[in-house]
């Protein structure tokens, strides 16, 4: 990997981002938003295999092959409807290596080679050819004491990691790991399924709520309330933040006995789509209500149409590279929510965007002038070199830095981790030196904005600490 | 501030631009649309103080300042509702200074530091330290007749001055200057409350339109009498084009009787929220069609989804950074009118946009083909080093060069006037270059067009002369 | 010409897109998708003159002369209202040459420019001085043999060249090639007319299909088995592919009975618009299914409202430079086609689009996900140096390279092909260059990369052979 990767080829631009790289580079880790699971570093167990541990669970690589004609059987994926699939996983580990040119020009790609290089010492491209020879080696330093989960939390040097968990999960890992004083991991409060009506787990969740809480969960007020002592203990356990997954970011108050019958229709067996949509919506005002009572810190990420190819969901669940994104309206929708809490000094509210175009018509005037609007990083498909570079080109001139949250990896492959700051760190180290050279920026404001954007940005708005 | 600035790094690029931008560095500024107040211009009366000047009134300044927790009642922005606010314009100069680096990559920054240096010689950047000492240097400024409003319309070198005046105004101003034979300020015809029949002065406008003109305004018939009269009247000021801000720009011809119905339901305070609606998109129709009878230019203006924020709204009025895009169609909605009047000789309708995406989408292949419609510059969030670009890139190779624009700086902040117009001639001599040395455009040509960009062009499309 | 051209000016970037373009530049041509017309080649005979070659059927020449003043009368577009128009070929020459700067920093400056240089060596500029010269030169060039179509074909170096033609064409020009056993020009399947119920020829079109099958077309199960008998005649003659223009990409399935009962309202002349609408997107799911049968590639051309401009068409036809782009949705209207046939190994589904901010949100993540969608290169407006490069920059990340079908020219401008093409490979190899020198990508890899887009993929996707 060349030490001057990504930036422009302009010397002067190049010379300028070299320089402000440093200045990042070696910063620890703030993850305020991500998806490892939480047992793998209270348990500290070793990685099982280099295909389970790099390939079958990450569908940013699974989906690619997919597309190419792969399919997921032949990856190993494990199957929820009794399809049998391949448990050899040097073979699996072979399938994905003969095609890794698809990789080409891809983040997935960029990662990958970062984390073969920076975490596991090989400087050789995967290929074929060199498949199992390879796989010997992972397979032999996920066999050491310094492959362990914990031993490269420490290498990667972490900061704080923040999970990302159900409203009724019991944060039992959360709590042992803070039982014995290790690390800096913290949960996110993600209440999807408690407020989704139509979820197929949604009574379950709620029975979970009740049962953690000792609320009846018969009424909405109890509901309300169980959802409130969830986040009291989630706040006990180091969350700082609650996250939302919807669909379209519908904002819109009901009235409480509106509210309270919705509620006991879906207990009942008896809600509709619309209620459920109604409720959703409602929940997103109540769920902003408590932010502003609790100081968690609100993040929504809408556009997501999950699951689009059912035939793959039908076999192999959720999150498997199915999940298509939508265009996004903001302005509409958000109007609820932000005339009521966004300009509470209290309150922050992260948006995402799976929809560029919203980056300069909506999310940026939006977060210029509401008091509680930050703009989160690129997301998903968009965290990516050109999609970083798209997102600081749009968004800046209008929302300026400080209206912005840093960067998050959202990521649940833990070993891709440094190499996915290590991107945001040198994408903004070119953003930077291209307003310098341009003379929009000063140096010495640069100097100070890459530190802003790499370290305190993130700790000020997730209320992370200095 | 580096006699380079915004042109790209690399140096042939840098080279040419810099020529590029030699050529119509000194010409004199076009103006065509503007909301500069005439009463300025009319009164020369000495500017208040520097916080009244450049803080209090401009929306781009003081919603970043709000977006970062700074409440408007410390700026010192007028209240409607007796709450009390900031009377000390030093106080808040101090506010406004200790939040200057919020400024940083955006084009309020750019702008205000070309004011600084260009107009009042300040070369010290602004600081919470140098606040008072600059406001010195400033207040020391503003009591001079050098910084007089005429005075500085000469010094900016302005060649035409357009401002932005309802229907029913008076053009008092614009009479005395004409009266005195000072200046080239016009005014434009923007009928918005005239039109739309929700407005809460709607009545009171109509008054005006009816003791200006003699009409009754009782019936529909008198109403476009009305409006006609005015027309001609701000024709006889000097006005060249007329102004139309809609949020959705949806033309439909109603029937006369049906439009009259409408109307008189309206006077009789009955009208709907879809007459409304339906009126607003028939006086498109009606106001393109007086377009092609009196040849005013027409210009839209649509897409911004005003006072999003109420409590801003409820306690200090409209124009508070308060109003936010939203996603803008034109194919469909202005197919009627196109139909009509598209194709008419002698009408010139100026296409405006919040929503980026409608450059390369609808708005250049409008422009490419109908005779009538012309692209207006990057609007408002967009009027920056980054949005110009993006407009250049998105839509000359559709519209070509020669059916845009020019520039117009839109600004009711005066002394940014010059700012804003060399941030656009930089923009596009650096456009321009950056064909050049992609050898899509010869230079000798690149030199025609960036006078073409810079002077030419907005005099013809707005028959502004020579 | 500039052998640079179209290159970033970055010396590195240069450099290597230098050597990268030389490695495609000769390559033959592979034309997947256009609209030359095949009697053309068939018959061999001299082309007219030079504004009816290059200036009157090229509606991208003329809306630009339109959209500045210049009625299509004086460019001799023959009228269908009895209309008299220009019938000198030599002053439409005059009146589009005193109009060659409109075209300047367009594509179609672009592609002529190559074309007077590249095809007969003009090197000067056209103007109106030297118009008649230049028309006598071109004049004299196209009576001589090595300017008839086929002496161009072979030099243009073309391998196959793709024509598109209604489902109840005779094909009697390719069937006459291929009996005389000269070129590779094959016939596309597209059936919009056939499946349009509100087509003002589509009685016509289904008794042509009838009588070039011997259905009865009685029935929508004979209508099916006559669409299925002419697929199977264009394979016959060589068709590899299917097209389809929609406005709107609505896909879903009727039911049998639904669909019969739909087209035998069609045929008495009693379906609605909404019955169209239904047909239309159900025939969109049938069709696909004949693709998973026959391999017919599918490709969907969605987005283009067509003949916005009624007074142009109603005096002048179709393709007048009077469609103009709306926004599409494919993650939802897709839903139901792909997920009955996106899984299926034997299918391919290349999708194009109007609307760039499709690219990155939905497109890239479909193309990325579903083995059988691939991405066509950027369409119309956006066949054009900046609107590849977008293309290229908003769909690598998430879709790879391999999910895309290398370039088409999509033109019925038979001069302008080689142009086409080379822009094409001049924009990809700076696309390139720019990855190389930024280190996102191997040069090694891009050596492979550059004729992977030049000529394997078009050939793979569109099964065109080695």
């Amino acid at each position: 990997m060349h030490p001057h990767r990504y930036f422009d080829p302009d010397p002067a631009t190049r010379a300028i981002a070299t320089d402000l790289y440093a200045r990042v580079e070696s910063l620890p880790l703030v993850c305020p938003h991500g998806h490892v699971d939480p047992k793998m570093l209270a348990t500290n167990e070793p990685f099982p295999d280099p295909a389970t541990l790099l390939v079958i669970p990450d569908h940013y690589v699974t989906r690619m092959l997919y597309s190419q004609g792969v399919r997921l059987e032949q990856l190993g994926i494990p199957s929820r409807d009794g399809t049998p699939v391949e448990t050899d996983p040097r073979k699996v580990w072979q399938l994905f290596a003969d095609h890794y040119p698809l990789y080409r020009g891809t983040p997935t790609g960029a990662w990958l080679q970062d984390e073969f290089e920076g975490v596991f010492g090989i400087t050789e491209r995967l290929s074929g050819a060199n498949a199992m020879a390879i796989y010997d080696h992972l397979e032999a330093c996920l066999a050491r004491p310094e492959f362990l989960p914990r031993a490269l939390y420490e290498r990667f040097n972490i900061a704080v990691l923040c999970t990302t968990d159900a409203a009724g999960d019991t944060l039992e890992h959360h709590q042992a790991m803070r039982a014995e004083g290790w690390g800096n991991v913290r949960p996110t409060f993600r209440p999807d399924m408690a407020v989704t009506l139509s979820h197929p787990s949604w009574h379950a969740e709620i029975d979970r709520i009740g049962a953690a809480t000792g609320e009846s969960m018969a009424t909405y007020a109890s509901f309300i309330r169980g959802l409130e002592a969830r986040r009291a203990f989630f706040k006990s356990m180091g969350a700082t933040a609650t996250d939302h997954a919807v669909l379209v970011p519908r904002t819109e108050r009901l009235a409480d006995a509106d509210a309270a019958a919705t509620y006991a229709r879906a207990l009942a067996g008896t809600a509709t789509a619309e209620d459920a949509d109604r409720f959703a919506a409602h929940m997103l005002m109540e769920l902003a209500r408590m932010s502003v009572d609790d100081g968690l810190v609100m993040q929504l990420h809408p556009g997501s149409f999950r699951n689009h190819n059912t035939r793959i969901f039908d076999r192999f669940g959720a999150d498997r590279g199915c999940d298509i994104p939508i265009a996004t309206e903001y302005t509409r929708n958000l109007h609820p929510l932000l005339n009521a809490y966004g300009n509470e000094p209290g309150f922050t509210l992260v948006l995402f965007t799976l929809d560029e175009t919203t980056y300069s018509r909506e999310l940026a005037p939006l977060a210029g002038h509401y008091p509680a609007v930050v703009l989160g990083p690129p997301w998903w498909f968009h965290d990516s070199i050109e999609g970083m570079l798209r997102f600081r080109h749009m968004a800046t001139e209008t929302a300026g830095f400080y209206n912005t949250a840093g960067f998050n990896d959202d990521t649940r492959a833990f070993p891709s981790i440094p190499a996915r700051h290590d991107v945001a760190r040198r994408v903004d180290a070119t953003f930077l030196a291209r307003l310098v050279t341009r003379h929009i920026l000063d140096e010495a404001d640069a100097h100070e904005i890459v530190v802003d954007l790499s370290a305190r940005l993130v700790r000020k708005v997730y209320r992370l600490g200095e």
